[in-house]
């Protein structure tokens, strides 16, 4: 099987499902659903240490990769995923190089990194349990002008973009297709710095149109919508419907 | 707040959410959906006993009623799910005047039933926790003969339809909508039975549209899509629609 | 150590606490809190196989004996509790001598009973595990009436009244401690019919004064009040008494 | 590939690993074993439905089947396992053919038995949903007495003995391999009795050397040790042998 | 709906109840005691985040706002408390301006501070999720000591006093009442500083009369017993009690 | 009940079983194999705060002593296995005098440290919990070196080597008994160091054989193989070996 960063380095555009819901059946789900990888989301997922173990388990009943998106940039528990067999971690918030120094410095064993050794289940469910995809997040305008700084750190495979975060942080209009130029730009530059440095560009997309635009720019990575968003819409929409025609004045 | 049983007996129409996955936020989420009532459904949903008591609590979060569908007939299940603050139970495959009485012998106190006292959640959560709606299954050939026998136990508030089974069971072709006449007659013949002893008529719908169908001849409670089917169909589709786009040749 | 089962026969009264509240915490609470044995309910608690386990091993950190009530007479379900751990069972509704003997059935190894061998964790932990104790509850008219026949049926340890369900079932007005001279000597009566069987009477009291009471006429086996009413009387009054100190025309 | 049904068909002897200890990680661990299928066991096991179902997803991450062993003849536990995507089921202390076809009742869909439709997650995993194994356990001197009837029922795939209930309802000595000439004889009888019916003959076995026995007599679904029992033995032996090397007299 | 913020300001007083046992059930009885709010302590309490999900779900079941105490003061805890739907964090131990700048930081989105977007629970339950109660621990000598400045920190809604760590870092006897008079006097100088500053002043009180005495010297936020020490003492004394009754020498 | 720093203190060498098992069942099993303390690894386990508090109950349920592995040198996360029950931590990676300082501070209350007092669970089932045991791990090249500096921190009980990662770090063949010579001076260098600084040594070792070389250069805390890998190499060494005799060729 090629493996996620093989596709990336051969120019494959990817799409992935996001988990926010706390259930193994929902991931299992997810990693049924044709999607190329699953987030296990345990930074705005309503998802702890737990749950995440078992649904990563769930993604494993099939040969999807799995990535967690930790809380945030904390080496005991980006290596708590790895050890648990997730393929790869996404850290939230990554603002300097330092930090983004101690994203790898948990992600890869000495001597490129500090991480402990003990990979639990990794080691029985992934033969390239050594190599997580390591992955960090620019979702700051302090971190866009230092994105290039950023993505020279050795050992990234991948930059993420939260397309809200970034448009709060410049006090910007956010919007997933960067309704505003600025937005936008600062979208573009990091797939720029991401060409240059050979790092695969990831970006939270929402729905296939926005995916399609940014893959259009240098995108590889494009998450769709969170499972929440997908449920609750689906739901709402149904009873919505429902109500309509069953009311009295409907044909 | 006018219970679900009163706007039955007003003639309201309501529909239902049907919670198959195993989560307390996807409870909350379908009680937030503008449904009318939510059903846990223990019996093909992927939740036992300590799981369907957290999801009953997060139903509770709106004042939306919730339903318990209990795997089998069994008074020791259909009592813990009335003490845990159902508001009601959904017994299947209910084929017989004698599996009827025990279901309602189950819902009620003496002298009507055999319930037996220690309304633990229930007496805190629900000021009617005396008088759940109890409610049978009609979905066998076997059952629709004897519908009017089964309808006539005093105590039973609605009756529900698994179409499915009922298609199954008749040998005849499954359809929410019922394309096959003996499967269509088979569940007007039980609205009909329902109005005569002023009970509640209720079906699995799946859509909107076969909802206002079964409204039509008489159905108050109709159960839309299962929450399983809604977030795999989204999830699905989303995945699909994204790689036609970001196929090469697509435009 | 001395055996719940011996220090009744030497005609020791013994208290229990009652645990409805679905925590290994509050489990292990009620194991250090001077009790005699502890009720884990499955029937009326909020308790389901997978917490009742855990609350079983929190009650062992302790030497005091538990025992599950379950939610109704089947044989699996008290078999899994057994295998589980539980020093014994307490079995609602038991109305006829075949139901008692089913009841004994399912906690003997033959030849006397027909209990699946496969203690998994009682083997572990109890040295006893080949004889738990094996409660009948007797809470109807029904029942009291034909007292004498169940409590011969060999093998019984004990009979534990309901005076709740058993009040309900006579349309008689219910108290722990008997107010209707009716419900009293029914409870009276169950514990004479003890005595000659050599079996051991228990009864939910609420409060230790009715276990006084009940003690007085021959019980020995006095379950005082459940978790959930004690920590909500606790809580509800604590929040009482300070609104009111807090309010404004108090001193 | 080539499902278990088959296999046995075509005469393989197939091995499996038996867990009873609750968690998803040790489920995981026995389907990357080595054995060819791996059983739930809910009736001695420490496994509740809500522990279950996270299990089963715990096995899907490899291609081995799975089986649960229900705690009883209930027609509701049955379904709930095979909707969970149990490949199939063990239904213990099966006594008469009237049993027998309640096993097979719940297992099948009309016409054949009157399985209920709601595959849940058996559809989404499992392309043979609609025919898992039906097992039925003859673990009685009475059921060995008919067992020709019980396995003339039409549906069985296999019979399952438990040597351990066996031996004790016969009164006799218990062990694996049958130590006991009358104890053994029972076995070879079921064996026999398979071997005409075309059902599969199964067996607990503890050790891959009775697994060799019982296999020479025709016996083709061998289960090996539960894990707890694996487990145990290695922690007390490596605690036993580390404490005589450390002890002051060692050398 | 009034919110805690506004009740605050406008002078009231109120009381809150504490949650330390791990158990939805538990938490649904607190928010519906008659307190004012509701603590899920995640610090002493024995509670994870899987855990305390829940738990925040079961008081949404009344309109009682929920805070939840975190365990230290680590930026991914505090937004996965928030985007939990907590209607606040108390943050433990904050001794400098630079701790308390975290906290506001945590809690408040940019430009004020920098907690990441994505409200996955709190926007659906809670209409004023973007701006949650944001309330600091003062509980040592040396945060006393610089208190003006700590609560000079714009962004802070209240102060909350640990009174055991505040006496026990300064070698102090503890009470909840300040016996020890320099352990009194540091407790009316936090409430001085808070009022000064426009900030609630909040405290530990445990008992009903304590809290009416810190009220007097201007606290608002009142926190009485936990529930795991209403639960203990009062299944303590309740044992003892009936010990006493039924000891031989009794009247 | 001599406490296991007696023990130490008196020069007795101990054996330690390791849990990497989510599972409060494998937990109570590693308190009952003869083991003198038992490590609940959150870590490296595949455990979680939720999991690990039932753990810690499960231990209990015997005297052995508990102590958790916590993920990383952080004071919320140690504080809170302490409140839990646990008789003591091991804390990871201590490279520097700080970080060690930064242990201690977490472990004790003021004046010697810092740790807050509300020890829930842990003043509920352990007389000496204001005293846990306090265990930093060396295991870099970089503590070594400063190992002296590391155990003259006054506060620290005991000093555990991770071979591994000490290996790791050094760019060595890793092993547990040290066949690479540079390894095992790092090793025996701790051990000197330990004894020097009156601080009880362990080391993980996997087999007894390997506990008892360590034991003769003076360590006296020796742990043995995880569950894991117990039960992982149990269970496909058994499978092995019956598809070995099950195999065609076999005699």
């Amino acid at each position: 099987m090629t493996s996620l960063r093989e596709r990336w380095r051969a120019g494959e555009s990817t799409v992935g499902a996001w988990c926010t819901i706390p259930s193994t059946w929902t991931a299992e789900l997810a990693a049924r659903s044709g999607h190329d990888w699953v987030v296990v989301d345990t930074q705005h997922g309503l998802i702890g240490y737990d749950v995440m173990l078992t649904m990563l388990q769930a993604i494993t009943t099939t040969g999807v990769p799995s990535l967690v998106r930790v809380p945030w940039n904390e080496p005991g528990t980006i290596m708590k995923a790895l050890d648990a067999g997730a393929g790869g971690v996404i850290v939230p918030m990554i603002n300097s190089v330092a930090e983004a120094e101690a994203v790898v410095g948990a992600c890869r064993y000495p001597p490129v990194g500090f991480r402990s050794m003990g990979p639990t289940r990794a080691r029985v469910v992934d033969s390239d349990w050594r190599q997580p995809l390591c992955i960090v997040m620019v979702e700051t305008v302090q971190a866009v002008e230092i994105v290039d700084d950023i993505l020279s750190v050795a050992g990234i495979d991948a930059v993420f973009v939260g397309p809200n975060d970034l448009a709060v942080s410049a006090g910007l209009e956010s919007s997933y297709e960067g309704r505003d130029p600025g937005h936008r730009r600062m979208i573009e530059r990091i797939a720029e710095s991401a060409r240059e440095h050979h790092v695969t560009a990831g970006i939270m997309c929402g729905t296939p149109e926005v995916a399609k635009q940014w893959h259009d720019v240098g995108y590889q990575m494009l998450a769709l919508d969170a499972d929440t968003r997908l449920l609750m819409t689906a739901t709402e929409q149904i009873a919505e419907r429902a109500k309509k025609l069953l009311s009295p004045g409907a044909t």
